[in-house]
């Protein structure tokens, strides 16, 4: 069943990198509970939450010096998941190990693998440049809600709901009426959805951050990466001065970056960011655009969880794909495609020779 | 398993005609969410509270000139489920389509059928004219309780409760001790309890109502109709002047209305109404009435929710029956054999043949 | 299932007997909800605490000179269980009993069988005289706690815990640093576990309720009798004077004695009490040793409760055993064999020919 919820093989993050300098963080990760901590030299580390002697969680105790030291018989683990003290004996057992996931930090992300550990190949972590750049101002932060992951993505994948949902930040009618939409498979792990709304009005986010007095041309380009990094490159010129056609006069551009990561089936971390090109280095932009968005997506959580108590109450699934979906019927496909692979290679012999 | 939990086909109240006055009304009746509102030509409508795109209720969105708007990406449906408008695209596919139940509106109540469509009869919705004859004050409400929906006609059946729940006031010694009892069997669908007190000391809101200041002859008269409406038609006079006869001399009658329509497996929609034909234009005189009655049926729901706790920890079943369970015992049988008629229509044909 | 989860047939502690001093105490035991009360002689009785008639908890009801009343339509139940009125008739059904459970008082504590009534033997109940005797001063009480109860008697029977969470009152490095472990399994219903720390410095509450100024020689002996009595003799005198030998010069001795009754599979009643034998008549030392074991216990209950977490988020089970367990697996192998035992006791009989 598990098989069938999450995407095991894959990277997700865990964490902002700067959560665990101020002490360890606990968090349930795809269904397993993880801890995560800095080891005597500083690296991150993330292991299973729970003591080898009596499930107790490890997180209830606290860690000195990079090692960690269960609250209810102070046994004591390094980074690595293995013990290296039992107060109350001198041997230490071989299988007296924590098991422990990769974690690897990148553009300050924790990123964490859940699958098989010998698959996890730190290459193919997403490279968010836009979160480390200094030619960008970036803000981000995480909200944990209460859906299934693959409810953010489809949202994300459509976005005529800017006209319905966020009238009072970054949609308006342009935002779907009269917006030419493309969606191209760019390989087995990547979708592109590409929106253009020519010579149209300029939402109120985009009034108050680029200052726009009269029609914009406006672009939304989402970057979706199996199982569920989505970035979506935004911005808009005074209309009709060729940002389509590649020239970039004035304007504003920014990075929506969407990271989310299974809590458990019916709820989600959803870690994000919003990124700006204009007057990088000005934290009061940065923090007041951070604040627009954060107001759009707190509307969004409402849709999402009204979604899943849709679906827990019988709504046996999504139906109906409009026009608009193009780009989110692909990205559902390679995911149910990614579920099946999975779900086959752990399959039990006799079923596959069956 | 639904089929044994609750009477598919059968008419039930989803609300009061008045509550939708002010604006759509969402409520979950037998398990399914549904949407209640006016169409364009004030007509009140009852839809499945699900968008056809993505599941999202659509009593989250608003409804304009009775066409329902989603929140999410703006499809709109009329008072029949059809869709009228995708904003993002000009076809609107056959299958954007919102389940519509059928819904009519008798005696101020809005009455719902949730089976078979074609089997639909509004002929065969109970006719309550007290709740919209001039020559009856009424006053009704809605509780919505944590308990089955057979609890609460199991506690109407059975009127030696009042004696020991309702002491405050419609209940006495009297309530039981020599009450004269006799149940029969209507039809298929209705059972009529005939339940005289005669020369009794009138309980607390009859002294209250009636001014009565000696012994009365009282009497509860107990209609059920397949599968939870009932009627208590009620009332005293001053003992020895021929009620039970037929002759009325002075005294009071009042018809305590029930309609219940099950919410879930475990809690329940109370529809109740108190009628009065005495003053019947007397608004102060239906408000005191329906007060008493009101906190008459709080002193239920407390009963209801232990006994609904109890079954759910395993009180396997309501066990032993008495005498004054004659006529509940009868509604047990023609629920239970109505219950089993609808499961072996909706049994699969192989199942039959074998 | 329920027969792997519960050890039946066995005496468990339903109450302190002064609680029904006062009232009647409903209280779900073993799974079954159940209403203690005094009879009309006086005796303390337990009950189904169901309704023969439509399953109301009787403890919704009233208990009068020893006659439950139920608040629904008023039967009357002794406290046998025998129905004795039913007021809206006079015959009164031979099936109108509601199951009555062997209840014990003994040392102040009433104690309750939940299995086959016949196999129940009153003198298999532990004589907890220490609860009772006036050459100890003593005082208990009830925590009701959510975990299952097989992580208390696990708490108790390894107490090199006491170094990591009691270290404001019981424990110290002591507790688990050079301390010398021995366990014996008496028979198939006890196992003792005797350990002693020697020359060790005395932890806070043995400084506060004995005075000790310098290093004391610790003793704690732990009692364990199936299912879930636990009894630890403990206490210390001044080092070196001979306590392990059998001498007593001065110091102080206390009889901790634990009582876990299963609520639910995730919820126990914890009895416990302290009991001392220095100035056993003095009020005030008792209630100051009670406070600190109170305090105490109470850092166990978010041990508990966050292990009950963990078993329930799929920590499958307790893994490793550490040298300090070497008691409590004797324990948890006499309980596993105790409930196998009753799983083919209850078995139909193809099973077992097959």
């Amino acid at each position: 069943l598990e098989v069938a919820v999450f995407i095991r093989e894959a990277w997700y993050v865990a964490a902002w990198a700067s959560e665990i300098d101020d002490g360890p963080v606990a968090r349930t990760l795809l269904g397993r509970p993880v801890l995560m901590f800095k080891d005597a030299s500083g690296k991150a580390r993330a292991l299973l939450d729970r003591c080898t002697h009596r499930a107790l969680p490890l997180s209830k105790g606290e860690v000195v010096d990079g090692i960690v030291r269960c609250a209810y018989h102070g046994m004591e683990y390094d980074g690595s998941g293995r013990c290296v003290r039992i107060p109350s004996q001198d041997f230490i057992p071989d299988n007296a190990r924590v098991p422990a996931f990769p974690l690897k930090e990148r553009n300050g992300l924790l990123w964490i693998w859940t699958g098989e550990a010998e698959s996890a190949d730190p290459s193919t972590i997403p490279d968010l440049i836009w979160l480390s750049d200094q030619a960008w101002g970036v803000k981000g932060t995480l909200f944990t809600v209460c859906c299934n992951w693959r409810l953010i993505v489809d949202n994300l994948m459509d976005l005529t709901h800017l006209t319905f949902v966020h009238g009072r930040t970054i949609g308006n009618a342009a935002t779907t009426i009269g917006a030419e939409t493309q969606a191209e498979r760019v390989d087995d792990t990547q979708v592109r959805v590409t929106r253009w709304m020519m010579s149209a009005a300029p939402p109120p986010t985009y009034v108050r951050a680029g200052g726009f007095t009269g029609a914009v041309d406006r672009w939304q380009i989402i970057h979706w990466m199996l199982p569920s990094v989505i970035r979506i490159d935004v911005g808009a010129t005074d209309a009709g001065t060729g940002a389509r056609e590649g020239r970039r006069v004035g304007g504003i551009r920014m990075q929506n970056i969407n990271m989310i990561t299974p809590e458990t089936e019916t709820t989600s971390h959803y870690f994000w960011a919003q990124a700006h090109d204009f007057s990088p280095g000005n934290a009061e932009i940065t923090e007041r655009i951070f604040q627009e968005i954060r107001t759009t997506f707190l509307e969004d959580v409402g849709i999402f969880e009204a979604q899943q108590t849709a679906l827990e109450q019988g709504a046996s699934d999504l139906r109906l794909d409009l026009i608009s979906d193009l780009g989110g019927v692909q990205v559902r496909r390679l995911i149910e495609r990614a579920l099946k692979r999975e779900a086959q290679a752990s399959a039990p012999l006799e079923t596959v020779v069956a």
